[in-house]
């Protein structure tokens, strides 16, 4: 065990400022933070693009090796939360005692009835992300930044949202007593806006599309008017990012510390996808599975399939769409790590495939009535994949494959309302009963 | 340990049927079925109305006593759901192992920010129920239910409901691979029809209210048209209400198998709380904690409030009233518990009160910005209730209370929806942000 022994001191009132001297950050087996294009290394501070190369940069770890049975036993001996992990994250040795939203550990789902139904032979799970705290995989990614911000003393937790992040970055940011102020387009659906305002911070709506909203954003990080903002997807990023890698934690803990042999993961920005193949390859690395192939599936919409496009035309660029899919919050247009999940889909022997609303919709009804789960559109998406995966032979039905749900049914309703209504209507008689045939 | 170690063998397919010889129904630690007014027992089956009185019937057990400390153990050894008390519950021993939506164990979350706003100087927390599979509690006393429904052979599993039932029932009957056919009033709102009606069972819309939907189930029951269903609140009742106890004994193992001082909890039908009073009871009968005293609170709204009327009173009696509140799920006017909850308040030194639904609404927003919780207007009334009696003494804010929320606030959007927008609506430039006085 290496960098974990040096015990965080840093909290919200001690925190130092966000032009702290380089080094007085201390963030679990964190080191530094590399670019992804160059490798240049620079030290853990509030900054998102390589000061040489301007690529994104990412946190690299001195992460503790050496002993993989001790870590085994510490892990499972923590928290029912993704601070179970927190020797792998950047995050203080003592997160799980802040006030914070404790996501993650939801359920792996073994999938009996789905399975038969798609004529997989194997076993077939879904993680299912609708447990966690506002329902979204977000609560992962922000609970990270959230230790970001309080480390670089900032008192604003901010983003710009469409819907699942502004929940989640309200929820957190709330419980972890920051003041929050979250960006939205000021034409939401009510559920959204609703969901983004309970929890008291401020929401600002925005006159324009979810582009200007982001344009806006970046322009306020360099104005003293955003001076100890830590915007989660923008300042913030690669360390709100590390928290997709406890996907692929928990997926392989809860599998009894084994891989498995494919994985099915939607692309919105791509980043998810990355940081989960990033997840599994630091297990192999630490001894906790056993090193083995497998195979990472990109799952998206039709109508924003620009990595999937560029997967079947072969290319390495992925040129933007403009987004037209019920899958909103998959309706990245221009996805930032595109280029990095094609260099993983094809490593690992996997794919990127789109299907169509319309098989979004029925994918989300036949996991519904199958297993009971009601998935968001981006679970419709990876449901949907699957099936068309393995009707074309690309994903193998004999072997141990993980689907993943991110987000939860309630929050995207109009996708399945118009075709999910009474079977019947009738007066209360038991004749009235038969002559609608139930009887 | 006693009857536990007679292993069920009972499963869908080799199960009895709904007329099968008393005996041949084995589920786990439930002896008998036995009357709550006159003591009279008849053995395990789907009825729900004594034979010699006609009062309601409860399951009685025989627990596993003696050996305290293995139980503990066995208990936290057991899985991450309501299933690590099996031994506790009238389920199979085996039941973990079989399709069910695996419900229960959900946060109870230390609310130290909650505390600071209503003065409380001791423990408080809430314990959060909306990390449920379908979002409510409902799902613990489905599951019950399904065990049960598979023990006497239903294939159909059905109910009346208004919203958080129908979702609960639809996706555990999924799972379990029974049959659904849920009944509601015709004309619920969108959101809790199209939940109801995606998991793929039978959704019949009744015209009329949900009384008269009550009334037309109680018809089937008796009809050939309803043989070999099991109706989880009427037939199945006794073993559904007892997944209730769950709550009791997630309660005190997560405060490290510790009796709360105070709890407040909400109030419908007040099966709920007179559960939660029956599971520390046992808890202390096992020896599982110390048996010292506790306090039992209960919450409703003022515009369904006949429990804390009569509780005010000094009456034995609850007079039905017409229910006219946001708090849908507890709006029932003739709660069939009602006089045990007010034998329990009273035995234990508590007490029952109510709040208005703009108190409802006020403390859905405190609980939303202090603890980032969102929590359904049932959950409103709790926090609203208990804030209530603190202010006039009633609760010890120097003790340990625990608040529950049994639902999620995205199913009742519309109780906050009025007065959760955006705090402002700009263009999207630096100049409007500081003209709105946001910079």
């Amino acid at each position: 065990m290496a960098v974990n022994t040096v015990a965080s001191t840093t909290d919200t009132t001690s925190a130092t400022s966000a032009d702290a001297p380089a080094g007085s950050v201390s963030l679990g087996p964190a080191a530094a933070l590399s670019c992804r294009e160059c490798g240049e290394r620079s030290p853990l501070g509030p900054d998102f693009a390589c000061g040489v190369c301007f690529g994104p940069l990412e946190v690299a770890y001195e992460l503790p090796t050496g002993d993989a049975e001790g870590l085994r036993r510490r892990i499972e001996a923590g928290p029912a939360s993704i601070w179970r992990y927190a020797p792998l994250l950047p995050v203080p040795e003592d997160v799980a005692a802040k006030p914070n939203t404790n996501p993650g550990f939801t359920k792996l789902v073994r999938a009996d009835n789905l399975a038969r139904e798609l004529g997989v032979t194997g076993e077939l799970h879904v993680k299912d992300d609708s447990g966690n705290p506002t329902h979204s995989f977000k609560d992962r990614v922000v609970a990270i930044a959230v230790e970001a911000a309080r480390a670089f003393g900032f008192t604003t937790l901010s983003c710009s949202s469409t819907g699942n992040l502004a929940g989640a970055v309200g929820a957190a940011a709330a419980r972890a007593g920051l003041r929050s102020c979250v960006f939205i387009p000021h034409d939401l659906e009510q559920g959204k806006v609703v969901m983004a305002a309970v929890y008291g911070g401020e929401l600002v709506g925005i006159e324009g599309t979810y582009d200007d909203v982001n344009r806006f954003c970046s322009e306020l990080i360099g104005d003293p008017a955003g001076e100890g903002w830590g915007f989660v997807n923008v300042n913030l990023r690669p360390y709100y990012a590390e928290g997709s890698k406890t996907l692929a934690y928990e997926i392989c803990e809860q599998l009894g510390w084994r891989l498995p042999d494919q994985l099915v993961i939607p692309i919105a920005s791509g980043s998810q996808l990355t940081k989960i193949d990033k997840g599994l390859r630091e297990l192999i690395a630490l001894g906790l599975v056993e090193d083995r192939p497998y195979k990472i599936f990109g799952a998206q919409a039709a109508g924003c399939s620009p990595v999937s496009q560029a997967f079947k035309g072969g290319h390495d660029v992925v040129r933007p769409v403009r987004p037209d899919t019920i899958a909103k919050s998959l309706a990245i247009g221009n996805p930032a790590d595109g280029p990095y999940v094609l260099d993983i889909a094809r490593r690992t022997g996997g794919a990127v495939e789109d299907v169509t609303d319309e098989q979004v919709v029925d994918a989300i009804k036949l996991l519904a009535r199958t297993e009971g789960i009601f998935a968001e559109t981006a679970g419709g998406v990876t449901v949907g994949v699957t099936r068309k995966l393995i009707e074309s032979g690309r994903l193998d039905p004999a072997l141990t494959t993980v689907v993943l749900n991110t987000g939860d049914g309630l929050k995207t309703l109009d996708a399945v309302a118009p075709s999910s209504g009474p079977t019947a209507v009738i007066r209360p008689t038991l004749d009235a009963f038969r002559d609608a045939g139930l009887g």
